[in-house]
């Protein structure tokens, strides 16, 4: 252990903030001084609930977010929440200003709340979601909630970490679809359908039902369906009740251990790939170039010139 | 070359629509069979204009897909489309029936469509896309369209390799938004505003201008917006006029090599990611799945286990 890296993981491990926010941007940036006080921190987490909250864009997630924050704290309970924000190149940064409503809660000590910047790049976003999850977890916040817009592959692949998760929607937008195609179906853990007071809402608690019909639950949970008025609060204490006998489940069930080491297998694998991806694409830029041109003027394919790459890397 | 996949890329080359369904689900599976006739077909690639059609669900897409098709078709051109259709374990395939209006298509020789299952797991389906846009171009179709929704980073990243990408929005459902947060204002060279007989649709045209105004367009093509009604065939060909446009700007201005080989290095790296998972995977699940334990027990990190498990690779 370096001993930059072990005053820095010290320092977190602490309670210091500021160093928390530099580790985690060191881990965005993949800098090697947050790789090493990560290993450290990572040996102390294990503690928290890792909580997911998705779904489409618009069904009010950032807002059922910050209830559900506000439950806990009337609890006693340490919350961080880990964002993620779409960003553009245009807008050159957050385009939605939902962390805003949050600023409630920036002056209690009990609450961090980080926005992860998803840039334009593929493979970071992940990988660093889940280590800030784990950072927090490490400085005793004992409910982390991660939350991200549920609609793609990388967003499911991000909530994949969360110990249990609730996928939000709303009436009247087809919502129900859109979670389906996301493939948030198999995610859920706690269906949510928010704006509960909006035409629509029973149909769309129905459809959700009906669709949970469809699957069997061999691990015993079968998941809920919540009605909430997040802007009201209305909600967000029986999503937390829920949230905590999923967790129960959990443990009493043995089905957490198995959890625990699907998502060990996935962390893992996501480290692989993001580690091959750098040294390939250095590669590609420098020594190996020529086998970009080569593909590009069908003189070879691709995965003849991965073969290729994977042996010189 | 193996005599098997010699004899199936002869015959895919030959117009074997059969042989190249084959062929397809091969390369879906990954399996080696497809691989080697792959090599072969992609060297006789690059003759055909793919074009990309993406954004957020209900938008109308297919609707617009379908017409687009049918002005090609007027005007000569042999179309593919490939699709990608978010499927669920729960329903067991395509949630949608969106493919059901193209079965006017089916019988003629010109046009052939293939869906993608984007199956459960991560890499595979973006190379598969690519690869079965390849064999169709391979085959002499010269209008390749590529459709998915397009709302994460996986249906991004399977977009780039079109030469075109239209992004498709609606009006009055914050589709501008949802738009900018899938990071497609980045990836779209032409903009349509479908279902423009709508209220709202010149909203909509404003909000998409003045986002774009943003924008700096330091290669020249400055992506225009189109409104379109795609039920009634309204705007279709407008599409094609300005997809033949952004086509010509590409092989005029040089970009279209720029841009042919980023495609190039993103294929290779794509492939590369995808074989290291395979055989991670199967390292994890047999003689290293002690790693996945050790990180699960918190006795190691991941990123050190990706490391042990690269060496060992």
């Amino acid at each position: 252990m370096g001993g930059a890296a072990g005053g820095l993981a010290a320092k977190v491990l602490g309670g210091d903030r500021r160093a928390a926010a530099r580790l985690l941007s060191y881990l965005e940036d993949r800098d090697p001084r947050g790789t090493e006080a990560y290993r450290e921190i990572y040996r102390k987490s294990g503690r928290a609930h890792l909580i997911g909250v998705t779904g489409p864009p618009g069904s009010g997630k950032s807002t059922l977010v910050d209830a559900l924050v506000k439950e806990y704290r009337a609890m006693g309970h340490k919350v961080a929440v880990v964002a993620v924000d779409p960003t553009s190149p245009f807008t050159g940064g957050a385009i939605l200003g939902d962390r805003v409503r949050m600023l409630d809660h920036t002056m209690d000590p009990g609450v961090v709340i980080r926005s992860m910047a998803s840039r334009g790049s593929m493979g970071g976003i992940a990988p660093a979601t889940y280590q800030a999850a784990v950072v927090y977890d490490a400085m005793g916040f004992d409910k982390v909630i991660i939350e991200t817009v549920g609609t793609g592959q990388l967003e499911t692949d991000i909530i994949r970490c969360a110990h249990t998760v609730a996928v939000v929607t709303m009436p009247g937008t087809g919502d129900e679809v859109q979670v389906a195609k996301a493939g948030l179906f198999e995610i859920g853990d706690i269906f949510v359908v928010n704006k509960a007071d909006k035409d629509g809402a029973d149909a769309t608690r129905r459809e959700i039902e009906s669709m949970l019909a469809l699957g069997s639950f061999p691990q015993g949970w079968r998941p809920p369906v919540l009605m909430a008025v997040a802007v009201e609060g209305r909600g967000a204490k029986e999503l937390s009740e829920l949230a905590n006998a999923h967790r129960e489940h959990l443990q009493k069930s043995g089905r957490g251990k198995e959890a625990e080491l699907a998502r060990a297998r996935h962390v893992i694998l996501q480290e692989l790939a993001e580690s091959v991806r750098e040294r390939a694409e250095e590669a590609l830029q420098g020594p190996l170039a020529s086998l970009v041109s080569k593909v590009a003027a069908r003189g070879t394919d691709a995965s003849s010139a991965a073969r290729e790459l994977s042996r010189a890397l």
